[in-house]
């Protein structure tokens, strides 16, 4: 009886959830803004992977929604870069939701970062955690998962659902591959019985590694998202 | 409405965790079982952390259960180099509590891993997640984070909670050090503001650096908690 209340209320809240996430998406798809829900561990890399792809983006303007538990360190430092950046603390929740991010997304003044010919790319960098972030829809177009050699190689196996569920990987830290023992074939074994599709991409946020492919394919992903929403035409 | 129903929720639950682990933890004490709750992000080299203390605990018999939300990988790794371990699987849920460790704890058979004079250390390896864990007492008398160099100085700014609930934390992977652009006095600032008193001990699991002091603390952590526990007589 316990266990059916819990399961029902649980039920509510993903309800709730994924019907104000898919208004989300459905309005900032109409205005071109292609949102990608970064994911990954605490201390991955998440920020200054985004510092790297925005430097590299260029036929879509870049801005960034950054989550937090507590603290705008990461703000400070985008904005410090002239990036568009807004702050979300989740003061204790240990990943964003819809009804969290929702007002910061839809009260986004995207008409200050509008330049990029095809539109506006905005990264949601989630709560360092590689559990319940891949649970919880926030309006993404992709998610993209951010992780490193520096986690060993077993993470598919101990966190299938954060890799089941990202359309794009990023491999980071490889710069550190030489003093580590990640075992890469067992790492690509694990991540790809549970995806076999996404794209997985090397990168080093020291070197700048991988970073212009992961770009490239942002990029594409972002401009087949909007054919596909039948908004080919010139942005809103 | 909706909000004061969900705290209520929130609070039973606690209520109930919290009154379970009290129970555990006064049985497992009269047991001379000493239990440690070990925290850290995903790949931060807690299992691995477990091997070198456990290889350097003398005074007290060494044991492990270990949390994961899927698979028995560490579990494996463990009972292959001796070390008595059992699996608890969380199957989605981000952290373990009371209620998902007890049976496995109580269960445990600690008369067969019987043999330091002093008693028995049982690690609870908490999953990786720098954030749900510090919340759920699990009946541990100690909590250890385990965090490292590679994670970037500014997490104890990001997930205070953890930080700010450890009574022991070790510094990982600082063989690495040299290749990365970790500020330690940052990072040591962020920790005091939230924890005045834990022991910080930087580690490697690489060279096994830090892990005799690390273990030489813990005995004496655990010989202090039966003392106070006014059970400093023989192991019952």
């Amino acid at each position: 009886m316990h266990d059916t209340r819990t399961i029902a209320v649980m039920e509510d809240i993903h309800g709730e959830n994924d019907r104000l996430a898919e208004q989300v998406n459905h309005t900032l798809t109409h205005k071109r803004v292609f949102v990608v829900n970064e994911m990954g561990a605490p201390g991955i890399g998440k920020t200054t992977a985004l510092i790297h792809l925005i430097d590299r983006i260029t036929r879509f303007s870049p801005c960034v929604i950054e989550g937090d538990i507590e603290s705008d360190l990461d703000t400070q430092t985008l904005t410090g870069l002239g990036v568009p950046a807004r702050q979300v603390n989740t003061f204790g929740a240990c990943h964003l939701d819809a009804p969290l991010v929702a007002d910061a997304v839809l009260g986004f003044d995207f008409g200050a970062v509008r330049g990029g010919r095809d539109g506006v790319i905005l990264f949601i960098e989630n709560v360092g955690n590689l559990v319940c972030p891949a649970e919880f829809s926030i309006g993404e177009h992709i998610k993209m998962l951010v992780c490193s050699v520096t986690e060993g190689s077993d993470k598919p196996y101990k966190y299938p659902l954060a890799f089941e569920k990202a359309d794009l990987v990023l491999l980071n830290k490889v710069d550190l591959a030489p003093y580590l023992d990640f075992d890469e074939a067992f790492f690509m074994k694990g991540l790809r019985a549970l995806n076999p599709g996404a794209p997985v991409i090397r990168c080093s946020s020291k070197t700048g590694e991988g970073f212009g492919e992961a770009a490239s394919v942002l990029e594409s992903m972002a401009a087949t998202a909007f054919l596909d929403g039948g908004l080919a035409g010139d942005p809103a």
